[in-house]
């Protein structure tokens, strides 16, 4: 089974536009080994090419999501610069998911902690089983959580972050949901009908829109307001310009189900 | 009716210091065709040279708030140089909302959808029927709600914005307070009750206060935490010097109520 | 009282990782005076460079937090000059709450007011006492609460933060922590209870990841996505190197509790 982990620290599985990517190190509670990492990459920057998917998911085998980083690992390489390299590696997968042309959907059961609270922060969007719990612990190792506080502290209010950052201390999942940090709570054994309602929605919208939308969205909350606008006109004018835009607003008048031209 | 759409779209009603500005094509679900969008631009750059408002309520008739744009309108004229011009024009108006030295409150009732929900998020304060509900749907005809989301995404969470373009699905009320997109929520036939407490507790203030204030707010929220500072320390250091605060401190003082000097 | 109240603005206490700042000048509802201030910014200066801290928290005593600004201080001296050093002064605590290198935590119980409610929305945290009531009432006198609404605005939602200093009504303890302007609320006589877990949380925490992560969390905040993590990926490298760190991941793989090395 070790080994198995190492060569094949993340599975991917493709069911119509959903492609999920499940980290299978159940017993290291998916660390994000350096493996774990280069594999995370590598799959997000194919998919960033993939014309045929519409959305993907980023699931996780046993009891946790994702704890964060591989400490044995880390502590095996006492070295700064090979720090500042993991951190940048790291830093990397979780921008490629902010980046990819698609949503990104985090599934998460059992605890997401450090990094694998980054990675839910840094989804697109959520859904958590009611046993998940979630937590920014490395303060608890004298390891403040910086890189998850740049994604934490884009996704809930300044002084949540700050609490969760500070104390360590875990929320539940109903506290992630009022908190913004997921978007839907469901009973454990409902997760993945939960999961599927949200997949299914955004499976049933153009492919162009999608794309446009995800990338539009990201860039302009970089900008000032006018900028953000200026921007945001001109790629709604340009997706205006597609074929699905003409498909789906006939669709929308003669009240029938659009057929999407790209899938 | 259709010609009386067409020739005033937007009725203005002004009662003491709120000036209401009532959108009135409720058969077109209120939809922000050129028309629209230049009476609402024309009625705005207008009310920013009244030295007599206090504040500005954007309303709507019939069933609906605001459906967004005019698809129909907008299909006429497939071509990109036209989109990308009306989009400017729609960002302008969206943006003389935010610069207009008074607050601006939307009263809702029934849809806000796509542009509509933008004007929403747009408002600085929002009123709701319990009735209502709001959607970023542009989605669902392949055209992704890029100018809304640049409303949203600074109104919302980030995971709750997101949610709502890729899915195109609707929030009811409650849960429009619950993410703060708007204030209260009242219901149906308390609407105007709501939003006359609010008017009324606005209108109580002094107008240098609220013409400081909104331009202020807006600006330093572009600013990085040292430069917003002295901003706002310069801007409430010129504050003092007005007579409204002279009398406002002596009435608070003497507990009575001010005479603000300007009306 | 008085002459008690204007040699000692404020009180210091330390126990053990915890310094107390208390303000004490109930009868004048804890306002910020210029003595008020400046011992304020004393003690934070000093603080800054006192390894022994922990974290700080910012109390008060009576029945109120603090009422903001000494109105009748301020009226005695109608110069604009004044107001903006004034402003800038008020300007430069707030920030030095923010840049402090450890937690900073608003104990509050009655009155949050203007610059007293600034000063919650600085504090990294917050408790409140559940009869505590925030506002930023300003414009009540017909000074808009500028420097207020810098601090607010970036730790509530903007619409919540635009109705609070639009109209200066009061919020309670429940919906403060509701909206994320304080982290937990308690009952006034358990407001110390509260308080000293959330203390004793933040002192069980190594001094280098305290001071790490509050300077890294309040500098990315102003960055754009790629720069937080350039930043955050290299502030974690240097904090790996940490003593704290080997024992704290020693600590942890032995379920211990670890011995952090500075004190």
């Amino acid at each position: 089974m070790s080994r198995f982990d190492d060569e094949l620290p993340l599975r991917r599985h493709v069911d119509g536009g959903v492609t999920t990517l499940t980290m299978q190190r159940p017993r290291q509670f998916n660390a994000l080994s350096e493996a774990m990492l280069e594999a995370l990459g590598r799959e997000l920057e194919r998919l960033a090419e993939d014309d045929d998917v519409r959305c993907v998911v980023l699931a996780a085998e046993g009891r946790a999501f994702c704890a964060g980083h591989d400490l044995k690992q880390m502590r095996a390489t006492p070295d700064e610069a090979y720090y500042r390299d993991l951190f940048a590696r790291c830093g990397t997968v979780m921008q490629r998911i902010v980046t990819l042309p698609v949503p990104v959907i985090a599934r998460v059961q059992g605890l997401a902690t450090a990094a694998g609270c980054q990675l839910v922060a840094s989804c697109d969007l959520a859904v958590a089983a009611r046993s998940a719990r979630f937590a920014v612990s490395g303060i608890n190792v004298g390891l403040f959580c910086s890189t998850p506080a740049v994604a934490l502290s884009r996704t809930i209010g300044r002084k949540r972050a700050l609490e969760m950052l500070f104390t360590g201390e875990f929320i539940d999942a109903d506290r992630a949901l009022d908190w913004g940090l997921v978007n839907r709570v469901a009973d454990d054994d409902a997760l993945d009908d939960a999961l599927g309602e949200l997949t299914a929605a955004i499976c049933a919208k153009s492919a162009v829109a999608l794309h446009t939308g995800k990338a539009l969205f990201q860039r302009q909350l970089q900008q000032p307001l006018d900028e953000a606008y200026c921007l945001a006109g001109d790629t709604m004018a340009a997706n205006m310009m597609a074929e699905d835009v003409t498909e789906g607003i006939d669709a929308f008048i003669e009240k029938r189900t659009p057929q999407w031209r790209h899938r």
